[in-house]
């Protein structure tokens, strides 16, 4: 079994495209890939950027380790001079969540989303050079989905021209902000504002609550970590928090008010700039998120789709019956593969559409400063649908590479724990995804609803400008073969979420009370915005498809992964496929039969189809996923590192083991 | 919200049954819930048995504070005199891994099932007192599936009349009992048995590893722990261990002999005791597994249920806009109802299943030892699809109840993440899901191939004797309430099962090559034979509902329970409804609405039928399911215990904070 490494190499071999060339389309251009992989190398051979056992480690260590390899990463940001570019990636390829995750990703952005010019002019160049170290502080013990519901409280004082900032339950507490719990000196606190006896909705502050000098907590600041979460590592290594506000006082100019601000005399105004365009930043972290769904699955399947290959369990038929000989590799097998392979298949769907997304952030940006609204609430309930779609998805995905993995995928050193329990908060946080996929299909409705009055739907939603086509189509799929064709599968997934989102508006015009039907059949219009989803996925990967797409059989490859996901799914939801008619049980039954042999086209390249990520073993941080396949010595030797393993007679021995084998518990002291 | 205890109490007076006639049904039996009911007080109120939290220690703590809480479990049984059946519940509520779990569950077992009277009077007087500490050394690092294929060999030597046990490669290493690591004096390890120059399979062998004076390894033994698993807590306060022989010598009576053995001459002799035996310890193993997935499922939910009716978030159509007055109960939300209700009422299916799998198993013991046999093969498939179908719907559903508490199920406070990393490895051990519903279908096809030859079904499979019914019924729907008749829901899942089989069955006839069909099938096999369980799960549940069930109203619920396991299971699995024209697409839009009365239905009952558990906090070990309701307080009490929170500023701040802040980086040793 030693010699695994050469059997990678041979799996290698088969494959029938151009590996390199996968790996820029991957990437998303020849520069992409060039940068991030100098700069994965960079960080790979960095010891200070080793992965130590997280998971060994008690709290205390482990978030101490965090601290430590925070500061070396801005350290060696600052030496090396990077880009933002290359900062980037070098934050991507660390891998280690901290303090500095939330400061970056929202703390920065809301100063930028929030705050005025001469606002952002002060504290921009704090944040940035991380004088002071930044947290979001919005949720609350008692409030997440419904931001409205925020208790916490900020009262101007025109008295002393000061904000009060209150907590006036316990409720009221802030709760889960990232980097809170320890570190932050600085948070972007949301409050209902009140002023002149009346209030005003929920607006954002920027509070200081860390003394700069001796980073205790501010008079009036009760703030401290909300404790362990899910899994050994993953976010453990982050200080989530909790943070009590005893009527603390702030100037009235760390209200952010590039939207609406409050004169000194307690006057609420709003600005001219529309409120919109705080829609604009939760599109762009929603956006950030469907691309990191995309990489942790396929992290994922690059660990399960590599050790299946190594990986070998009863004998092949054409071996002797009892199983001596050869053993199949696991990723021969059928039931292996119709697992395996679609999860491959949703990796690269959700990086295309990942790509188009960040796109559409781009194109709503300039939309936005040019004062064109139009296009916001169908990108906003796009990319809420997406974020929500991609990342239940790829969370199920990693437990079942996991479980593909067989017992050793339960192992630490897989690096499938960690992978999951650190990915699987995105499916809550961002908005929780059935509150998400709700929203859509309120959006979807009115799309509908909007149809008589002739109001053309455009953008992801323009097929529903086909209803009366898409109400009436035939699939016309005689043949296993003809499910080979992109413009049946998209017209099969078009008419299908028509049909269900227009049974729902047909449903709900049978409730006198709109919200009351709405409620009602929620569960039905989630699974209508679910079909609605994925016909953007499906429209998206063909898309690419379409583009100039270069080297030897990656485009085939790519048509054939598309073929997969698409059938996948219309097996996966067969009960909408039928019930609409969008197709029959016979051409179901075709589409089975045409994914088989799709799995079959996918195998010779299914270990070069995970290279062409371009993952390094540390990043991937699995002895079941490195590159050369050398599981089991790797297994081995990762085992006896445990801290378990440093004596032979364990901790404990005299006090709780000796006393149960000689029998001699009444003596001893428990 | 501090009232949220008040909240519960209406929510209790909302029952519409006998709460306490529901805990003995759940129980089994009134003195099986006075007993459990007293154990688990016993526990709760017993500080050696607090569960202080696991999730914050290192793994060396973690483990050295399991080691003391099973010195202090033995203690107590022997102190409080406790019989089997009370041992067994304190166990179960002490509810912390160790290696007594191994030792008890799988080593004592082992013993009992494969060694000769002789043999036993002399090991098991030791075992039973724990002079001697087993587990149970089946896997290795290369073999876990396939048990045949195991690589430790044990060879007879006539000279000394010892086995050699060695392990050949390292592939050989035994890799993942429980208990091995580091507590372990001796194991059950199953090798390839050579004599007489010839391989005889593989055969269990009783052999002593560490010292029962010292503790250290015996000479030729190489042991140690593999290793962090996922989660923290779970599993890692367990020593699965790694093993390796170096040619150790055993006395050749330390062979398990009950059904084949090797005599002083070396000759290998089969014992007149049938082979098939050894599957009757499978069948249990199996059978307890079922139960543990309603136990894990079952305080899931019940911690979902009670947060979401404690958990308040937007408002109610009544109330204003704002989302001001009293928010909506989440567990008023359909969307809630629609993921919460199937799977509260899964863990009621999963009980009964489970209690008639134990009755099955009495019956099959008893059977086997009048020498009848006929049972077998239906017995093994039912319990090992069973086993495969529970623990996968278990372990899902307890990651979605914990999705269904929002970010805060995210804590480990809640209970529910180290919940799931205890429980999904069985979807694994004890046979990998997917590998046994293989197994289940190839016995349903040999089912379905004798047929023709007259060969009548029985037990579990009698409906398959039904074949020509079934193939050609249809389904009587035409109102929703139309669902409300068991017998139509059963006709439908029969028919809907065998019409999958059947079409397997053809469509394996189309290859040449019967292996090579069941191999290019499998997939389409594997999802026939979770059909087929399915059919038994809701045959089972039935069955219980004509038994004579007391207490008002109880009965009312279970059918409502029954009614809603099935009809979601339709929805879930539509696409298998619809192709095999089980039912029509009008009918199944029937089943949904009924579905939505049936939620209604149970929304009142919701907390009492969690309740009837009648699981304590302490087992519970959650601040969200607690059962005051009293929600925030208890989670703001938790998060400060978190060793974070021990200082202010935190450790680790002069060394990798302040020089950040303070721009001082270059200086620093990092
Ligand atoms: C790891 C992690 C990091 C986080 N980091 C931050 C941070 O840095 N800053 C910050 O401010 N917050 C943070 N959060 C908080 C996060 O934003 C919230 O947890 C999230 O918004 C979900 O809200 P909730 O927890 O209140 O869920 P709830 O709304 O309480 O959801 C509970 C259940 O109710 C259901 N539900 C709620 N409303 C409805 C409805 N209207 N209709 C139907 N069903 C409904 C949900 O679907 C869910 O099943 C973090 C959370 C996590 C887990
Ligand atoms: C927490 C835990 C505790 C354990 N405790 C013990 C213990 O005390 N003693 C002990 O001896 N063992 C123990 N085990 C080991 C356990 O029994 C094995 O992990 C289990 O039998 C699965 O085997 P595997 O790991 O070899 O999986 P593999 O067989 O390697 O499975 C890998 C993948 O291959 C697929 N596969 C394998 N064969 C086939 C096939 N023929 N057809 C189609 N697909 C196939 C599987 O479905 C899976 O997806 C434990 C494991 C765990 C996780």
């Amino acid at each position: 079994m030693e010699d695994t490494v050469d059997h990678l190499a041979h799996e290698r071999s088969k494959a029938q495209f151009n590996v390199e060339e996968m790996k820029i389309i991957w990437a998303g251009s020849l520069h992409a890939l060039q940068v991030s992989d100098r700069i994965a190398k960079l960080v790979a051979s960095d010891p200070g950027f080793g992965k130590e056992n997280r998971a060994v480690l008690s709290r205390k260590d482990l978030f101490k380790s965090a601290l430590k390899k925070a500061a070396y990463v801005w350290k060696r940001i600052n030496e090396l001079g990077l880009s933002e570019e290359e900062t980037s990636w070098l934050r991507f390829y660390v891998d280690e969540l901290a303090y500095d995750y939330v400061h970056w990703g929202m703390f920065v952005p809301a100063i930028k989303g929030s705050a005025t010019e001469e606002q952002q002019n002060k504290w921009l160049p704090l944040a940035n050079t991380m004088q002071i170290i930044g947290t979001y502080a919005q949720t609350e013990l008692g409030h997440g989905s419904n931001v409205r519901g925020l208790e916490t409280t900020a009262t101007f004082d025109p008295v002393t021209d000061e904000f009060i900032i209150h907590s006036p339950t316990l409720t009221s507490s802030k709760w889960w902000p990232g980097g809170l719990g320890k570190v932050a000196t600085h948070a972007v606190v949301y409050a209902q504002l009140i002023t002149d006896g009346k209030e005003y909705g929920v607006n954002g502050f920027l509070v200081q609550i860390r003394s700069l000098d001796d980073h205790f907590p501010l008079p009036g600041i009760t703030v401290g970590d909300i404790g362990m979460k899910f899994g050994s590592g993953a976010f453990n290594s982050m200080d989530n928090g909790v943070l009590r506000f005893d009527r603390v006082r702030i100037p009235r100019n760390q209200m952010l008010m590039r939207v609406s601000k409050v004169t000194r005399e307690g006057k609420y105004v709003e600005s001219n700039i529309p409120k919109q365009i705080i829609y604009g930043a939760m599109v762009y972290v929603r956006q950030t998120i469907v691309a990191d769904a995309s990489i942790a699955l396929s992290r994922a399947v690059c660990i399960a789709t590599r050790y299946s290959a190594v990986r070998r369990q009863f004998g092949s038929p054409q071996n002797d019956q009892n199983g001596n000989g050869i053993e199949t590799q696991v990723i021969d097998y059928k039931t292996q593969q119709s697992r395996l392979f679609p999860l491959l298949a949703s990796a690269y769907a959700f990086r295309f559409v990942g790509e188009w997304l960040k796109w559409l952030y781009t194109d709503l940006i300039q939309k936005l400063e040019g004062n064109d609204f139009s296009t916001l609430p169908e990108v906003h309930a796009c990319t809420a649908g997406l974020k929500s779609l991609t990342t239940s998805a790829a969370a199920d995905g990693i437990e079942e590479s996991r479980k593909l993995c067989g017992g050793h995928g339960y192992l630490s050193s897989s690096g499938l724990p960690e992978l999951y329990a650190t990915f699987v908060p995105a499916c809550t946080y961002e908005g929780d995804n059935v509150v998400l996929l709700l929203q859509v299909s309120r959006f979807l409705m009115k799309t509908i609803s909007q149809l008589q009055s002739g109001k053309k739907p455009t953008g992801t939603t323009a097929y529903i400008g086909h209803v009366e086509h898409l109400i009436q189509c035939g699939c016309n799929v005689k043949k296993a073969e003809d499910w080979l064709n992109l413009c049946v599968i998209l017209e099969a997934f078009e008419a299908r979420a028509i049909r269900l989102l227009v049974a729902c508006a047909e449903n709900l015009t049978k409730f006198a009370n709109p919200l009351q039907g709405f409620s009602e059949l929620s569960p039905d219009l989630v699974e209508a915005a679910v079909a609605h989803c994925q016909v953007i996925v499906v429209s998206k990967f063909i898309e690419k498809l379409q583009q100039n797409i270069q080297g030897i059989g990656v485009k085939q490859l790519l048509e054939t992964l598309c073929y997969i996901y698409s059938l996948n799914l219309i097996h996966k939801h067969l009960g909408d496929f039928l019930s609409t008619r969008s197709i029959t049980p016979k051409q179901a039954s075709l589409a089975s039969d045409q994914l088989r042999s799709l799995y079959a086209k996918v195998r010779p390249n299914a270990i070069a189809l995970v290279d062409a990520f371009n993952y390094t073993d540390h990043f991937l941080g699995s002895v079941l996923g490195s590159y050369d396949g050398n599981v089991y010595p790797k297994l081995y030797e990762e085992a006896w590192k445990d801290p378990l393993n440093e004596s032979v007679v364990p901790d404990g021995y005299h006090e709780n083991i000796r006393p149960v084998l000689k029998q001699q518990l009444q003596n001893a002291r428990l």
